[in-house]
């Protein structure tokens, strides 16, 4: 039977030009997180199919690769359901895990939990151009404090990390969880339908302010809580004017909400030093049901997807251990960053100087090793290869394969171990 | 119903100190391969199930984690057996993805692929102390040279990672396959028989001579080619002394193959200049059976297990694309380099300074981050953490939970905007 060489539908092997930027960006990351204190973390790829079905990941848990049991386990002889038969599934993301993570280790980790993860995910989504059913997700998260300085944490180390990459001129949206539900509660929608406000709120950006009330009217939403709502959505400032979109909510949403907002407002744009923006957006919602206070993402340029998300969700371990420990997460979107870097070819970084110590395989090859390792001592990329009959065509088919140095091992000459041959 | 929150059987959580280790061993090994001209390239953790039990595998294709069949190919009306269910599985190993991924994309790959792999592996191994059903591999691969500057590279390269992550006074131990070959030819073995002599003799530092004779015994080959193979392997000196083996071996051994033994220890004795040693060992086997051409591993102090092996595969890919490419690889046994490193605490570079920055709530932040990224440009891995109310026990589980430094911020301070406290 011939073997199919290609990788699973909807995955995809990665080459050594795009493996080095995502190395440089991954290595770039983990260092700007550790300076913030947050401290790297693994959990395996493989999770118990009960944790990954229990509700916490929404549509996700749909789109599960599942593990058949193994042994006596397995048990095909009944009539069997799909879910008879597995046990392990891959994890679908890094949220998760990292609740069951503090949940299974929290007697040995620090009261004040700084994680960093960044690990494949997989999801068995119907393939389509640029997603992939296996990619990377990169996740700090802080459990334990309640305060705000999370928050601001959170931004500034990844604000941090994409500069260090090279990014620039990125813009930081935020909202709380909290003002919407006060400003929902203000116009008069019912609390049971909060949910269905936001998720529709959420579209405002793809639909526009007439797009967002003609969907509350089918939904069959009060109309008078509908025209305030639509008031409100008038009022708010076109330009990131803080002080204007404050102006334009109503007085009833709780003043210490603005605080911390502003709170985090001075913090970032102090910390950000033009370098980049940050915009209270009381417009946002972000999809997750989760969040219970400060949320955010992070645009760049006219990209139509945000390079960044998070928020705070203090409700979501307990729900595993039975009591609530604050908690809030912030994800760079690893495959977007990528993406971005290769378009814009931003990552000047991963450059290596490449040489070639080319060996007449009649020579002992003691003396080349030592010359190729003072070459990397010299900081090249040194490969020995054996010579071959043709150098002139040895040598052309070397630069088409990336070395940019060449050089012929005279074993002979004392004073000069090799000649540079057509150097590039 | 309460869901567990333990990870998999055989799976385990990685704990912040240990990643620290993890990444740094990586970013080493990672590193020095890139200065030898490797390059890294990453495949998906799933590969088609065709391919994982082509046979290339061996005893691992036992031990395969399968994927359940998802949507419509699904089928569990009729009698199906467990195959007919899977259509994916986890990948055992690195070797088997590398020879795909050659296959799939050598039309962009060099000529001369010099490739790195550091990534997980799933093995339904019936768990047990010290290992794992997830383990990480790093892999080395050299393919499309038949020269043995490719074995020079793999060991120098290999034995500097070593070096620089902090091991000394290892042994390379090395042989090749031909000679082997050569030598049961040369007692009178079968040469259908010789696969099995080679696994008896793998034995031989278990068992010992007698114990090989005993096994060969029972396993019916001809008392001669027994009793010659007996004088060879008493004729072996006890230490390492190179030219002796070499002289207590059949004359009727190829010469080249010595000369390609001399070649490797010279080459490697010369870089090594001390720091680790290679010993020429005629009776290492490696289990394998894909192996065509020199083999080696690399032992550590009295570890019963070695910590590096390989060797030359020049049939492997051939199997895969119908052309023969000479190919050879070197693989670090990662999880049990940690475990050393940890054993024997050799790790120092880890080291992080952790300050925690205690912000008083009721202070405004931004000065604070100001602060905090001040102390990050001295070296600090720097918290922003709210003050709690006893300051004192605040601090002694700041210490507990591994923090070395203490600040509180003072906002009103101009001339100092820190206070240190019981730096630890």
């Amino acid at each position: 039977m011939k073997i199919s060489t290609t990788p699973p539908r909807g995955m995809r092997d990665i080459l050594p030009q795009e493996t080095e930027i995502r190395d440089f960006v991954f290595s770039r990351i983990l260092e700007t997180y550790r300076t913030y204190g947050f401290r790297h973390i693994e959990t395996p790829a493989l999770e118990n199919i009960g944790l990954l079905t229990s509700g916490q990941g929404g549509e996700n848990e749909k789109l599960i690769f599942k593990v058949l049991k193994r042994g006596e386990k397995l048990d095909l002889s009944g009539q069997a359901s799909a879910d008879d038969l597995v046990d392990l599934g891959l994890r679908f993301d890094l949220t998760v895990p990292l609740t069951r993570y503090y949940a299974n280790n929290r007697g040995q980790l620090p009261r004040v939990f700084k994680a960093i993860q960044i690990g494949s995910v997989w999801r068995a989504e119907r393939p389509q151009r640029g997603r992939f059913r296996q990619f990377t997700q990169c996740d700090i998260d802080i459990v334990g404090v309640e305060n705000e300085l999370c928050e601001i944490e959170l931004l500034t180390a990844t604000a941090d990390a994409l500069l260090n990459i090279g990014f620039q001129d990125f813009v930081i949206r935020f909202n709380d969880r909290r003002i919407l539900t006060d400003l929902a509660g203000d116009c008069g929608f019912d609390e049971s339908a909060f949910e269905a406000v936001f998720i529709t709120l959420d579209k405002l950006d793809k639909v526009g302010v007439d797009g967002v009330r003609k969907e509350l009217e089918a939904n069959g939403h009060p109309a008078d809580a509908i025209g305030k709502l639509m008031t409100v959505l008038a009022a708010l400032p076109e330009s990131a004017d803080h002080a204007a979109a404050k102006a334009a909510l109503p007085a009833t949403i709780r003043p210490e909400l603005f605080t911390a907002v502003d709170n985090v407002m001075d913090a970032v744009v102090a910390a950000a030093g033009g370098r980049y923006r940050i915009v209270f957006d009381p417009t946002l919602v972000r999809g997750m049901g989760y969040y219970t206070g400060q949320i955010f993402e992070i645009a760049y340029k006219d990209y139509p997807f945000s390079i960044a998300g998070g928020g705070r969700y203090d409700k979501m371990i307990g729900r595993m251990i039975g009591t609530d420990v604050p908690a809030c997460g912030f994800s760079i979107g690893f495959e977007r960053v990528i993406t971005i870097l290769q378009e814009e070819a931003m990552a000047a970084d991963t450059a290596t100087r490449r040489l070639a110590l080319i060996v007449d395989p009649a020579d002992s090859p003691a003396a080349a090793v030592a010359t190729a390792n003072d070459l990397r001592a010299q900081g090249y990329a040194a490969s020995l290869l054996p010579r071959q009959k043709k150098l002139g065509r040895q040598i052309a088919a070397l630069k088409e394969d990336g070395y940019d140095f060449f050089c012929v091992f005279k074993p002979d000459s004392a004073e000069q171990a090799v000649e540079a041959v057509g150097t590039g």
